[in-house]
């Protein structure tokens, strides 16, 4: 059983996860690429190589874990947490421990093995974000979670393990740290001036434009103020709303057509670089927030992460925000 | 001139560092090693090909930046800050910044091209952690600057992009986020129970012994009850002191000890793993602390961060700290 485990001094809780270590090796350099439909579990007419999904749009008929899918997700194979089980939380000393208990999921985004994020179309980009939309509002039902984290690994130096094209969620019986933080210092700032700290950078970031990446009726993406890496951008929405999976279609689409076009911007700007992103939302068990706004943080894995990031909590960019967003708005979306 | 930002959420300072940019590259793979002794500028010889020496211990005479030192401290060719200028703190809009004033210095660590610090000799070890120390003392003279970053970057995968074994330090007009936490979390432990909650977890660590990996009269190594990271070590003093640069050198030649016999289980475990450190200590300009433990985080770069670490703060270890801590207390120190 995997735990969770809680650092005493500044309250990080961590996945002690043995079983990931049984994962087929990531070696490096990089492996060739499976070979689409022989080898690779997410393709078509492999269904039968990944466990049973709990999600899938697009097919005709009601045949579980059969081709004809859109999108399919399911349970990740080697979960750094388990479904079964209660949360077991229990003191050790003066340390604090829980049963590693979650869900870890996959969502394969496109039946087609060669193709990536960035090529979706608009519609089919959408059929993503309602997926991730579907499979949140299914695990809040489940009492024990309090997040669920939606993120993607895209390419080798930013984690993937497996080319086609996906991206995972994890839900957890605690609030991330990272996430915690923001809620804490949007409520600091809502208690201070009664007003959401997102809303403000939203107005600022399009009235000085300097950052501005791309923007639509609902969306706007942007290099934050104090970017940790280079081309870092975030997308959020522009009226106020605190959680993602309370989007309507219509607006996932707008979500979906500013994802895209910055997913765009940043291969032709930089080449293909790899990159993570990670959808920040309001927990799933708290009230709808005046204080905190949902967005996307998108990472291109262009620098590394070494000892003065990662014991300093500081970080070093060589690229100024707005020559970022300058170069991004140039290129084709 | 390079800026300080601050995002306006979580109050997160970044360094905007443009001429660091210029660096020579780092190319991926890695590159084959300098030729020791002709083109590694800190090798002796070479003393010309850096910036003039602020440190240097061991050499006979008095002639600066000549051969014959033991440790020799530089400023960064490339530096993340500038030494010149004051602060320069200001609105920008809702936004925060300040110039990127600071020192960042580079502590070559030997005269010997070929030795790492996991190959140096006790008393060698001791000579590179006074030098440290020397360095922090002189520039808290500096009433600018409220932290110093001491940090090594070992290996390529770690960040580091010259061979020849160095660490280094940033001198910060403002306090690391990660420290701060630290510092907050301490304090908040010792408001509750009039404890050092690092005093807390030596006395259950010493007590415990599954997660011990070394100790000597005066300090001991363990594996956190937390890790981010398979294998993190830390290292603290026994007894309670929050501020390196206050350890007399017979301590430091306790702690060169610890640190040196930790590497070299390290290494031997993990097969020369690259590796990061950092030594976390009190503020400059902050009294002696009742509730902050100064300590030594080491992290072998062993597994990728990927998007769910750096979007949740939140990690995945597969290596529970126990078996690490049994095997590394295995392998010869």
């Amino acid at each position: 059983m995997p735990e969770l485990r809680r650092d005493p001094i500044v309250g990080r809780w961590v996945i002690i996860a043995t079983e990931r270590a049984r994962r087929p090796a990531e070696p490096h350099p990089p492996a060739p690429p499976a070979t689409p439909g022989r080898l690779c579990p997410f393709c078509p007419g492999h269904e039968d190589k990944t466990p049973h999904e709990v999600y899938a749009s697009g097919r005709p008929g009601d045949a579980p874990d059969a081709p004809g899918w859109r999108v399919r997700v399911v349970p990740n194979r080697f979960p750094a947490l388990r479904i079964e089980g209660e949360d077991g939380r229990q003191a050790d000393g003066i340390y604090d421990r829980m049963n590693g208990i979650g869900a870890h999921e996959v969502i394969i985004e496109t039946p087609e093995h060669g193709r990536q994020l960035a090529d979706l179309a608009d519609a089919e980009l959408t059929d993503v974000l309602a997926a991730m939309k579907a499979r949140v509002l299914d695990l809040a039902k489940d009492a024990r979670f309090r997040y669920v984290v939606l993120f993607k690994n895209h390419g080798r130096t930013a984690g993937a393990s497996v080319e086609h094209s996906h991206s995972q969620l994890i839900a957890l019986p605690v609030v991330p740290r990272q996430v915690q933080e923001e809620i804490e210092g949007a409520r600091r700032h809502h208690d201070l001036k009664e007003r959401c700290i997102f809303c403000d950078i939203v107005a600022q970031e399009r009235k000085e434009r300097v950052r501005l990446v791309h923007e639509n009726e609902a969306f706007v993406a942007f290099a934050p103020y104090a970017p940790r890496s280079p081309f870092e951008t975030w997308i959020a929405p522009r009226a106020h709303a605190s959680r993602f999976e309370e989007e309507p279609r219509e607006r996932l689409a707008l979500c979906a057509q500013a994802l895209g076009t910055t997913l765009r911007r940043l291969r032709a700007a930089l080449g293909s670089p790899d990159y993570n992103f990670m959808i920040h939302s309001n927990p799933l068990r708290d009230p709808p927030s005046p204080s905190y706004h949902w967005h996307v943080e998108i990472m291109p894995a262009l620098t590394q992460v070494a000892g003065f990031e990662w014991g300093s909590g500081f970080h070093i960019n060589p690229v100024p925000p707005e020559e970022a967003a300058e170069f991004l708005r140039k290129v084709p979306g």
